[in-house]
């Protein structure tokens, strides 16, 4: 009925950084031996998001000043003002050691609410049924 | 092969309102009894949109603010004007009563597409396998 | 477990062209004969995206108006300058056969990856389980 497989990425540098992981999620498909059915894709981290399209060099980074023009870093938002923000409850040393290490990503969230967490993509003949540019 | 559950949530206030239903969810996946899977979300009304990402409060009002300046409520759209509209066909008391009855909501509308209206969340060992902060 | 269906479309008018393709995905749903599942869909172009709304006249050209001023075909791309990308390896004809068909539509590439392309429906008696007006 299906497994469930987590693939962990590497940093990505900072600000918005498209990366490609068909080929990993191809790996995947072919790992777990899946013939035909779907694959769901879940991105866990909450200013991460999932996304189909081309992965041509230039477009990635229009991708990335569309995205930083639509929901600019330098914008004031709530999310960011940490002094006003409680520490999530139990956290090792409290709020300042919380505050030292949160960043100010709110516009990192706004966009992944945008641009999606999850995809269902169909396997046939054990590969990704994807189209020709995807 | 699975099990359709309709979650019927109360009145939110007007305007933009964000809503966790994680813990709904979580419930209705206790209940179906669901170890391994999926649960497919579906958001069933025109204006309502579905979203993973942190509940935080704060960034709460960052995504109300966010979207209302991405589709201001108050710009013109073709969609509000609601007398060069047709009311559905048999709609009881026909135009007026539909017209009387009618929001101007076509910011809902295009932010309801924007955001999304499915998603697909893994179970594993009967719990959502959400991230941490989601 | 499932079948996978494809389904081909005519081609749009230029620009920014909603499609309803509902009644189609309704017949799919007949054809295969599914009563209780879901329906996973994939839009398998670059610059198509997937979307449920409600398929008012007016509506759509609201959200036309809305994609194009979010993403302006007008405004400058580094994908559109194809004097600076290069041909698929192994294009016909070499780089000017390829730049001579390939649009500049870097815009529509973005206004996909923020639709979305991928929807997963629920079906129940046969029939998708949509709302009243998707």
């Amino acid at each position: 009925m299906g497994s469930e497989m987590v693939l962990e990425l590497p940093l990505t540098p900072p600000g918005i950084a498209p990366v490609d992981i068909t080929p990993a999620i191809r790996q995947l498909v072919e790992e777990a031996g899946l013939l035909e059915g779907c694959v769901h894709v879940l991105s866990r981290h909450t200013t991460t998001a999932l996304s189909i399209n081309e992965s041509e060099a230039r477009l990635m980074d229009d991708v990335r000043q569309f995205l930083a023009r639509l929901a600019p870093a330098s914008d004031p938002y709530l999310h960011n003002d940490l002094h006003l923000r409680p520490a999530p409850d139990g956290w090792p040393g409290g709020w300042a050691a919380w505050a030292a290490q949160e960043p100010r990503n709110a516009h990192s969230h706004l966009l992944s609410m945008l641009l999606g967490n999850t995809l269902t993509l169909p396997v046939t003949g054990g590969k990704l049924a994807l189209g020709t540019w995807q």
